[in-house]
């Protein structure tokens, strides 16, 4: 089978850069199937590509090489891993852009990539994508073993994703990113709702705005009313059918959701 | 030969929506070859994808599959559909983005895609595209028979696309789309204007502005002159050489063109 | 071994118009391995996609066709032509958007795509990209010999690619593009200034802006100070890290960029 690398970075697609990286790979792995997640993560923003990692990993066949560049710290003393993890290899610089897969797939291993031979011969230090970090995802493709890049890493960065805080009364999330369509999606889970809401409704504020219903999705919305549905990670998000949450509300990733319970139902 | 899945969508470039959708599909077709179309499509605008994925389809090689997802409706009671036509296959919500191919090619067969061992166990209302049409492309892709998606289709939901008129005396037509150049697709086919001209040039009014030539190519007109043109899917288009039309203007998709005879050529 | 065309083009990615040409590549040669470079190129630059491919060029493997179209002359009398040059092959309107590669590649052969049998039998004046140089980069990667696809062409385009002068007491460039991070990449390559400067420090102005450290990367600098450092190309860029020395300087492609000898070093 045609091995599989998933590319995820900031280098927007105006520029060459994530062309270059597939070059690289193509001269290692010739018959590796490259697929793009996103080049348009906000640059610098290791946060936003973590979380948009995470969203879609798991929905790539097992033995996917994933590709993971957000680095701010390039040519910095900052290192270079790989990982395994799941059925899933990962390449990336450590600065936590692996911190939420690696929490959903916990690592089996976690190597340094010290090894020059599986790098270009001269690593540039503004492009270390193009010269280590596509070239050790591509031998991976290759068939070599996670091990032969280089030595074990016993530590590797996270970074602290905010969780939702569930107290008695209520749940306090937040938005951790608009998509495209001016969708807030929340850091508030199916499963963290259901079992406080139990048999109760639920009260929904996002910033000082009320969001009385949830619904099922999209279609269940009146015109220009926001409502809260499961998205498709099963995670609360705020959302107005055919036009944008975000625009409407006037908020952003960071801004505050809590769920309070209102009446019982049924 | 490997099977080919073109895709078009209106999930953009940034979010992780269509990589995902790719990740599906290589878990069942793992040689598929995955082409974008457009990612591009203004969000919810089922009709700006049915013209576009029309414009392009005849190009593709006999056997491909589109997958075409621009769908408001995400969740509702509308259902999927699947349909065979011309040499091609087509996936989509059944809310009209297939209206102009099946128009250009009349379907042999269209089904529902109510077989549910062809969807992933879990769908998703917000997330059709990865949980039930991916997996349906990929599935055609790997060699299953349409109608094993699903029970036959008996009518599908059709938009109504805006044609030109022809009057005794003039040519009522309209912009269909604005491209990335600021070029004005107008519904005004070639053979259609033709037909109409006979041996006479014509006057063409764009809204109130009057575009007074008919030429070859974007090379000859002179600078920041508008001028029409039958673009590269033999509609008449407006454009300017080098700049935006749609700019010059303030014209955008819905504008009206009208098109008159004038004195004869020749 | 699987042969790969590189496209880079300014079709934008909302528009089919790169997919289009994609689905006429594939009917030509299924095998393919298509690779994007960039369809971001500001519409109508050509010098712009000169230097955007030839920053990637030297990073694919060898015997990649490159497919480069921006093409503001689209249907005039501007012939298109294929080169050979260096292990690569080059398909592109002859306008000057191969002038970077071909002066890094000195060509081995030049054509003139007046083979009409490697065309699309009609050929429209406002998409030559589908109609006739996707055909013969198609026809390229299924075998044919580049001679094939038409006469020899005695002369290429080339643009006047602005290069940094070195007199006695300095070194003037210009920037030459702005990628997504906000860098100012320019036209001062490390080894000109490399000899230049000798042995002693240098003081560099953007415009009238005093950049008063060379730095090896862009952790190197603190926040808020525009620096410069040898980019991926082992071009002179001024950056800031995590921001966008672009906005902070207010300066764009064209800007005047020089450098002074200072005190000596060491």
């Amino acid at each position: 089978m045609r091995p599989v690398i998933a590319l995820l970075s900031d280098f927007g697609s105006t520029d060459h850069y994530a062309g270059t990286m597939k070059g690289v790979m193509l001269g290692i792995c010739p018959d590796v199937t490259l697929v793009d997640i996103s080049h348009g993560i906000t640059a610098h923003d290791v946060l936003e590509g973590a979380l948009q990692l995470a969203a879609c990993c798991r929905y790539f066949p097992a033995g996917t090489i994933f590709l993971a560049i957000v680095d701010p710290g390039v040519g910095s003393a900052r290192r270079g891993i790989a990982a395994e993890a799941g059925d899933y290899r990962f390449v990336a610089p450590d600065n936590g852009v692996l911190t939420a897969v690696l929490k959903e797939f916990p690592p089996r291993r976690v190597v340094e990539l010290t090894e020059r031979r599986y790098a270009r011969p001269t690593v540039s230090r503004t492009f270390e994508g193009r010269d280590r970090f596509a070239p050790a995802a591509a031998w991976l493709a290759k068939g070599i073993q996670l091990q032969a890049l280089g030595r074990p890493a016993q530590e590797y960065v996270r970074l602290h994703i905010p969780e939702a805080e569930v107290h008695d009364d209520r749940v306090d999330g937040a938005v951790l990113r608009v998509d495209r369509f001016g969708n807030l999606v929340t850091n508030i889970e199916r499963r963290t709702l259901e079992k406080f809401a139990q048999s109760h409704a639920v009260a929904i504020h996002a910033g000082e705005f009320p969001v009385e219903r949830l619904v099922a999705t999209y279609a269940d919305m009146r015109p220009g009313e926001v409502c809260a549905l499961y998205g498709s990670s099963d995670h609360l998000e705020l959302a107005e059918n055919g036009a944008s949450a975000a625009a409407r509300l006037g908020l952003a990733r960071g801004a505050a959701v809590t769920v309070r319970r209102s009446a019982p139902t049924g």
